[in-house]
């Protein structure tokens, strides 16, 4: 920080610029409009900072976020509790149900196997999600990241969930929607190659 | 937000999108980052937060940033009071001092004339610097910003000063250091030209 600047100025840059995606030039911006917007503006920012960590906590049957016990999604009697999608974080349910295509429940691994990043799989919620596979799952979609890591865990929850009978099913590879040959990457494209689906004459009507 | 996602979460997504520059996107990855950094961490920066309106303050003789009445600028007696550089924001102070090339004082506008905007002198903190020049000036840099409203502000200063018989000067305009001129607007080119200095033996030296 600049000497002769006031403290608290420093000391609010400093935090900013701690968070994901904050260079200290944008910490100084975005200190600035909080001084510029007043005391008001302030509180309700730093009331919403503190009440995040006061009242979002963790499904206990799902593990994603959650106002209670247990979340919305597990407690909706409309949702599908056999059909479970795996997730690795929180913040992927809700990606998940941003896209309104889902209608089952989910279950946050809280983490991927990582060997290198000591990330075993007495790590990962499995407890919980082999009580659930015990009491009744019919499906369980293994939507673990599409990297190297995601991948190995999908394989690992396959092996381990194949015995108990329940059909194990993952998302779809291929090109995003919206996606131009142009600037896909050659991985994605192999992979869209290997796994091309049938052309059904529904497709030109659906588009 | 997406429905089911707990309420405090939306709120704390909510509060980040005011910020400049912070979109949807970045607002739930940064109240991701502070869910995940836990209780101590979130209250760290919300008391960042509320520190920034409650310490820092403007100092009452320059209007720049101040934890008191005066600013540390302005209480240093190694800074020159009869030196004042004229600016628009309380921010270009620091971005002034980060140069650290000038030991005189500053004057903050808080703004500048902008009559579309219904920004007139009334707005700006003129009753103040005119009573420093009356106290005794013994040069004011306009350092407006080089916008039509920034330059016409600089002209009103100009010659709403003359008449006191202080210097008046502005900034250097021309091209920016390490600005290559393949990339260079015309505006600042024109400018370059326009305001070209005399070639001296110390340039080759100094650079």
């Amino acid at each position: 920080m600049i000497p002769g600047s006031p403290k608290a100025l420093a000391r609010a840059v400093e935090a900013f610029a701690t968070l994901p995606g904050i260079g200290p030039k944008s910490a100084l911006r975005l200190a600035l409009a909080i001084l510029e917007r007043g005391e008001e503006g302030a509180r309700a920012l730093a009331q919403a900072i503190t009440g995040l960590v006061e009242e979002v906590r963790f499904c206990r049957r799902c593990g994603g976020f959650s106002e209670g016990e247990l979340c919305a999604i597990c407690t909706n009697p409309h949702r599908d509790a056999a059909l479970v999608c795996v997730v690795e974080q929180p913040v992927d349910v809700l990606v998940m149900e941003r896209a309104q295509a889902f209608s089952g429940t989910y279950h946050v691994l809280h983490g991927r196997l990582d060997p290198l990043g000591g990330v075993d799989a007495s790590k990962l919620r499995l407890a919980e999600l082999d009580a659930r596979v015990a009491r009744g799952v019919r499906e369980l979609i293994l939507a673990t990241s599409a990297t190297v890591d995601g991948e190995a865990t999908a394989h690992f929850l396959a092996r381990r969930y194949a015995p108990s009978g329940v059909r194990i099913t993952r998302l779809a590879r291929g090109v995003p929607e919206g996606g131009e040959l142009e600037y896909l990457d050659e991985f994605t494209l192999r992979r869209a190659l290997s796994e091309r689906v049938a052309w059904t004459s529904d497709e030109t009507a659906a588009s």
